[in-house]
């Protein structure tokens, strides 16, 4: 094995059948490093612009990263890619965990399936042993009965299993993936790319040893970061509170977004935050593979109305957001409820809460009616009723039908001026994070591969207290603090760069919670753990080359599919003032957004109307497509 | 002290008398990290378009980086710059030896000039004690003897000085600024310039002491790198037999500039070579501060017709390919005593070759006669009327005040299609790098801010015996060979990369050959080492993006100086084949290297047609002038 990688992907026909190894070499893994990296460079290889996303023609990449599995916290993460049934363009979405390591592990670094198999079936992997079985007696069941079961019967308890649910199977376009019943593959809708490829799950089971050149040195470097993590606020915050602690700051300052993006401050936000949870329903705070933050939750509720079985996890942030201040409610048991339906269905909670949101202003505007709901009285804070949109979604039951495909396709259908209440970019609904408050979040979401995602940086208040440019970007040449409202060429340059950056961690398999600006993994230390991990002579340089070739490939992809600059932009709701909250009566200028915009693409090395890649950056990043 | 400067320029107004100091914050530091980011910052805040550069409204400054003086091999290194007499443009030039650093130690990171002296000054400065003092009696007076006077006066052995001799106070065009007697800093006619201010000499005196962040670290690496150098075959090269070590291997490559570029191989390649210097005069290896390597020559020659004194070093390679093969030259002693005589009179010794290659072509062409050169016959390989020729130069007398214009000057004087044989770029004659065998080099001189130059990397033969890419430049992303020859888009990416590189070494104050692709310090050691000097956590990032922007800045001072693209050309000879050599018949396709030159300002973020940079590249490196 050369370090960190195997040089091997899995090709997977289900319509034939066929199952066969594809090698590649040091310098294709040291161009793409996994993750965005692949799953673009196959859909720019062998998807075209006629692809239906949930056709047989489509493929679904599962891509691990050349950090997948490095004994440090924060490298578990992989990719699952595909022509996105939400979107129609570049589909991906990460997941953490334990299955992409398990998938280095077993001996290879990433999946492509093509096909469609005639039948329900899963592919089991055990090291080099690859089959397609029959899932048949699973197809229907959720996620905690499928996994059971597919683990009884193949008699290893220890096997991963990533799968979908029935919400995946009926190929809700916002259908996620799962792995080990709580970690979500959760946008751009690859759970029903999976469903119409009749395939269930991918159960792993790997025992090879990864090998990496510098042992010693990570262990060094995973050592100092445990004992360092618990020091740094941010890092220590995420265990003690995980991921929903931010949810009173993001409050007080603002920027929760409450009653679908209407306002920026929930009464009610002190009863659903991360500290109320670690005081209540916590069970146990847990980490995906070799992470010492520890940052995911699981909880456990026993109340009159329901239980939630803490095999599923526990909510997190954007969870937390979507069905608590998102929807007006204040109550964490239900939230973690629908964390839990979400996971047993494979639903995007962020997706999923949003529609409802969707859903509760269009009944309170009077768009929707009791009749079009069933009798559901829709309004913010009724939980119940979100609780049991939830599981019409998933069944497409009743008003579920509609709502399952997505706000925006959902408002078309209802009409009446519901559109305006479908926030959504490149039609997937915007994540818990309030554009009008950190505008390069803003940018984020507009330009973003994926439509609306909070995966792509511009996260912000990058400076400290005492108003200095946080140390841990300058090393990105960031030397100046930049206002969170600015939409200058400043607020642009440190979004693309921070943009590349991030790009890269998806690419490489590593979260975003441990070098995040606030994090505890300074970029410096990135760097030694590649090389000691890798063997390369790695630098921050060519890493940050690497991100933006990602970017520049979804991009490519995005124009093949018919996606462009007219998608590069925001929900009208946006460019209008918060109706509530600490920021009431803030909103982005939409001229200033848009030239900025512009700017970015310019800047990029893009046209600056079209926002077409020049033919010299492409030559500059070496993407020959 | 912050770490590695002192956040201090000093500015002297010779017209007025006016001393002192104005300070700058770290990140203006960190911005613009001294040599080509200082000088260019200044031009352009402080040079307009109508500034004659040998008037008393130009600036000449002097630029530590902020690595000059940190004791590690390399780290010496300061620039002066204004602009140009030779060019018109960006002028700037960098040296080696003791006296960066010396500034260094009297507490400042460089020195403005302004203005103009009544009469002959020099500039002493003892630390913070700085005094314009007078230089009647020096004025005329040859560097060692300049030099000697300054050091008994001042009562001090150890002053360092940077000084013109004759060449200089006659403000020929191509006259440097040589310190200590062996160090230059050669091209773009910066001696000229000071010689225009009556300007002498600044010698100083430093006793302060730097402060560096991590002492125990770079006293570790510097450990590290004495004892690695003499492993790796550059370093060992350089030390053993100097710079000139390498005429042999090009000679036999093909890319030995003979005969004013006709040719590519010397008969005499043996006699002149490093090898045989060392063997024959060599009478000392000498390395700048700190520096372990010792390339630096010191010859001594005691023959029948001249003595050469130890005193002013010996050649470096370009002196040796200038004097020697351009000129068909196998006169060892000879190419000594020319450099000798060039560092009394300070006279850029590349440019004062490649005049005299240039008449010598012109006297076998028949366009200049015995008339014309006062009964010299220059004909190639006459090594004493070469001798004469320099003389008559650093004189301004016969033939020599034509020649002392420059090749270009002095082929439009003389007429005749002498011009074609005026081998330059914006006015400033080519380097001893054959662009025919490694057209990186050729793009580099046409696109070189300060006329043709060999600092602007791109000397190719990035890959190693068994066609693999050095492991040193994988750290820019370069993962694949690229053919000497080629011409592609992958040649112009892998330059501009080397480029930003390379010219964030001269602003941070660190030579070439250390850090160079073949040398024997790695990036990653480079960035440790710059992380233990300044405690920034600085990245290989930021410091190319760094030198995107110095290249970026000197660009824009020439297009203010109506230097553009029309300037971005090679001389006709290079489209025309070898006539000699082992690669005889090789030549460049005009065409194809326009076409690399245009995808070169595309890359680059620039116009493709005008090579303007556009205004988002400049927001993106945040450049507003």
């Amino acid at each position: 094995m050369p370090y960190g990688y195997w040089g091997k992907m899995l090709r997977i026909n289900l319509t034939t059948g066929n199952i066969k190894e594809e090698t590649f070499e040091e310098s294709f893994m040291r161009k793409y490093f996994g993750g965005k990296g692949f799953v673009s460079y196959y859909l720019l290889k062998e998807v075209d612009a006629e692809t239906d996303p949930l056709g047989p023609e489509n493929k679904l990449i599962f891509a691990t990263g050349v950090m997948t599995g490095v004994p440090v916290s924060g490298m578990c993460r992989y990719a699952v890619g595909g022509k996105s049934p939400l979107t129609g363009g570049y589909g991906q979405s990460e997941a953490g965990g334990w299955w992409g390591p398990e998938l280095k592990m077993a001996g290879y670094d990433g999946i492509i399936i093509e096909g469609k198999a005639e039948k329900p079936v899963y592919i089991y992997i055990k090291n080099e042993e690859v089959q397609i079985k029959d899932a048949t007696h699973l197809w229907g069941k959720n996620t905690d009965e499928a996994q059971r079961i597919i683990r009884e019967e193949n008699g290893d308890k220890r096997i991963r299993v990533a799968q979908i649910g029935p919400a995946g199977e009926r190929q809700i376009n916002y259908a996620c993936i799962v792995n080990e019943l709580k970690h979500a593959n959760g946008r751009t809708g690859m759970g029903a790319v999976m469903g119409s490829k009749n395939l269930k799950a991918i159960a792993v089971r790997g025992t090879k040893k990864l090998e990496f050149k510098d042992k010693q040195k990570i262990t060094e470097i995973a050592k100092w970061f445990s004992g360092y993590l618990m020091e740094n606020p941010l890092t220590y915050g995420l265990y003690n509170w995980g991921t929903a602690g931010g949810v009173m700051g993001l409050s007080k300052g603002g920027i929760l977004p409450t009653r679908n993006f209407k306002e920026g401050s929930f009464e009610g936000a002190e009863k659903i935050w991360g500290k109320t949870m670690a005081e209540t329903i916590l069970k146990k705070r847990e980490g995906c593979y070799a992470c010492a933050i520890r940052c995911k939750r699981v909880v456990e509720v026993k109340n009159d109305k329901y239980t939630v079985d803490p095999e599923f996890g526990g909510p997190e942030y954007e969870t937390v957001a979507a069905f608590g201040s998102l929807c007006g409610i204040d109550d964490l048991e239900m939230i973690s409820k629908a964390n839990e339906l979400c996971n047993k269905y494979t639903l995007d909670t962020i997706s999923t809460g949003m529609v409802i949101a969707f859903a509760m202003e269009c009944f309170e505007e009077g768009i929707l009616t009791e009749e079009d709901t069933g009798g559901l009285k829709l309004n913010f804070g009724n939980a119940e009723a979100a609780l049991k949109l939830v599981e019409m979604i998933a069944k497409k039951e009743g008003i579920g039908e509609i709502l399952a495909l997505g706000s925006q396709r959902a408002a078309e259908k209802i009409g009446k001026g519901a559109e305006k209440f479908a926030l959504t970019v490149k039609n997937q609904e915007l994540p818990m994070h309030e554009p009008r408050g950190k505008v390069g979040v803003g940018i984020g979401y507009a330009v973003s591969d994926t439509g609306a995602d909070h995966m792509q940086a511009g996260h912000d208040s990058l400076f400290t207290q005492e108003g200095e440019v946080l140390d841990s970007i300058k090393p990105l040449g960031i030397l100046k603090p930049i206002d969170p409202f600015d939409l200058t060429e400043k607020k642009v340059r440190e979004f693309m760069y921070l943009q590349f950056l991030w790009s890269f961690y998806n690419m490489a398999g590593i979260c975003d919670f441990s070098p995040v600006p606030r994090g505890s993994l300074p970029l410096d230390k990135l760097v030694e753990v590649m090389r000691a991990a890798t063997g390369w002579n790695v630098s921050l340089w060519e890493m940050l080359k690497a991100g933006e070739r990602g970017l520049n490939m979804s991009r490519l992809f995005n124009l093949r599919c018919g996606i462009d600059s007219k998608d590069d932009r925001l929900p009208e709701r946006l460019y209008q003032p918060l109706e509530g909250g600490s920021l009431k009566g803030v909103k982005i200028d939409k001229d200033d957004f848009n030239k900025a915009i512009k700017k970015y693409y310019a800047m990029m090395g893009w046209d600056e109307e079209t926002g077409i890649p020049r033919k010299e950056k492409l030559e500059e990043l070496d993407i020959k497509f």
